[in-house]
């Protein structure tokens, strides 16, 4: 669907003779750089650097990473592949901590690998495992977009956080820019405004890159203007993606999203949050239990390497956010829109 | 009080010799650099670029600048004079549309102007009266800073924005920041949490910078993460400063302030405003007839002449909002401290 100027689709991750590639989302929009590698440990890297981020891209480049690395060992003998193959794993768990579908893809490439005879047989069961990780994002993509566009007014502004678009699942729409995506194809009028996300600009480098693309009016605010808008009723509906969303219907997603649906909330303005059901975690109760990433506190005090503030200073960096279930209008998924009690609707959507 | 390592007190605004020297604050913290003038359209391209800023400041210099254009004027008759000085003063208040205190001086000096029999009594006169305003303010924010840090418990986390200091006010102490300065002063233990207050990052360069100076310990963070470190009761209380306080309380004050007082209300945290009375606009029923100025898209788009988004994106850029008064807990003046209802307070304190 998305198309770049000559027609070919954004190869965000892509896999083709047992090499993976990424677009190296930190370079953008300035430039359209692309790691090609066999190794694993490249993935790991570009995971923890964000030259691949957004949940559910993050679970699809995991699921290669873990190919790639089963790939790698030299053994003969299922033993010694599992010991190996159990290393690479948690490697790749450890590259971030928020995010869910990074363990649920891992969770996934373990089981397959259980079940084979023969070493090479696990390696092409994993590589046909790590490929339909991604089949099924992109499915879900699309799903989520179809039930998502479908609470979209025409003539919406609608104000977004982050860039969870294609670039952010590597699929074929997106989890919130998506659902935004596909109101736009279905013919809907729609204006977007898109906070910058600091501290690493996901929403301004990202967010209206993949908008412009795809010919969607984009207007770029500060993080810190959301509410302004917010106040003046400018703003139709926020919709965001999510990192992990607990039992109760709690959702961590990037910085900043507990303010936006705060202050949408007392501005009566619809909250949702649009994001595949592999980001949901049964195994949380609540928000509360979701581990939230610290990064380095370089990435506030200094933009693109500029610094911004006195030598020395110390900030904190939480990447994400948790955002309690209240301020929630609806989830979104591939299975369909969950409104409250979200503890029933996420439960029952298990099975579905 | 504040002084510079080798024991000079920071001279944000001063006169001497009927020349201004302003401390340029675009380029803190990385250089302290100095523009001397006696030509008041150095003072206007000042304020217009933000070298200088911060209300009360910016009363300061309009003052000056006032006065430095009355020097210029070669006029025999008071006629002639009035003339060229009412062409002055109408550059002077184009410069800036939301600091009530930039009229508050012109219109000070307007007054004084009217008073004496002729031109060189009333340049004198003029130079004088702007010198009066700045020892004006610089008494307001030291009372100021007396009422507000009576409010602050030992042992507070206060969360402030932008940048309230002796950088905004060129006084002793500050408006919010003058506050949180006293109460350390006076021996409370205070740890501060500024903002970094996109776009133009007053709070990352100019308030860390203030309190690294004064050894309050300080940690910053972006505008997105506010709500996080409240929604989390780590912020004991939320001090900012005012560009224009309308007669029932409405406050405009730097864009993001609105999202801190709702956020910090949604959290039960109190949320002060510190303001000289000149910053108080009787004149004005409510916030939403407060003017507020929208600046280049490029101070979003580019953050210290980095692009940020692609080429040509759109950007909104109001650089204020408004708080309802119903979201204050109380606001802090030289006169004392007003809590609701504000409108009865305010029209009390202007007799004080």
């Amino acid at each position: 669907m998305k198309t770049e100027p000559g027609g070919t689709p954004l190869k965000v991750v892509s896999w083709a003779g047992n090499s993976l590639t990424i677009l190296d989302q930190t370079r953008l929009p300035q430039q359209e750089i692309y790691i090609q590698t066999t190794d694993y440990r490249d993935v790991i890297t570009a995971i923890k650097e964000l030259k691949v981020r957004g949940a559910p891209a993050i679970g699809v480049a995991a699921g290669y990473a873990a190919a790639l690395g089963a790939l790698k060992i030299k053994a003969a003998t299922l033993n010694v592949f599992f010991k190996e193959f159990d290393k690479v794993l948690e490697e790749i768990v450890s590259s971030r901590p928020t995010a869910r579908n990074l363990f649920w893809a891992v969770e996934r490439m373990r089981c397959v690998s259980c079940d084979g005879d023969n070493v090479a047989t696990i390696k092409e069961r994993l590589v046909n495992e790590a490929v339909a990780i991604q089949a099924k994002e992109t499915e879900s993509s699309t799903q989520m977009s179809v039930h998502g566009a479908a609470l979209i007014p025409d003539n919406a502004v609608i104000l977004t956080h982050c860039n969870t678009g294609v670039l952010a699942t590597a699929a074929l729409y997106g989890t919130a820019l998506g659902v935004i995506l596909r109101a736009a194809e279905n013919g809907k009028n729609i204006r977007v405004i898109a906070t910058e996300t600091r501290p690493l600009l996901q929403g301004a480098r990202l967010t209206t890159w993949e908008a412009l693309r795809a010919d969607i009016p984009v207007t770029l605010i500060t993080d810190s203007m959301a509410g302004h808008f917010l106040s003046r009723g400018l703003v139709t509906c926020v919709i965001v993606g999510a990192d992990r969303i607990a039992a109760n219907g709690d959702t961590a997603n990037k910085i900043g999203t507990y303010s936006l649906a705060v202050l949408a909330k007392e501005n009566k303005t619809p909250f949702y949050v649009a994001a595949p059901y592999s980001t949901v975690d049964l195994s949380l109760a609540t928000g509360k239990e979701i581990p939230i990433e610290e990064r380095n506190s370089k990435e506030v005090t200094h933009i693109q390497g500029v610094a911004i503030a006195p030598e020395g200073c110390p900030a904190f960096n939480p990447a994400f956010d948790v955002t309690p279930h209240r301020y929630i209008s609806a989830i979104i998924t591939e299975k369909g829109v969950i409104r409250k009690p979200y503890g029933k609707g996420l439960k029952t959507l298990r099975q579905a």
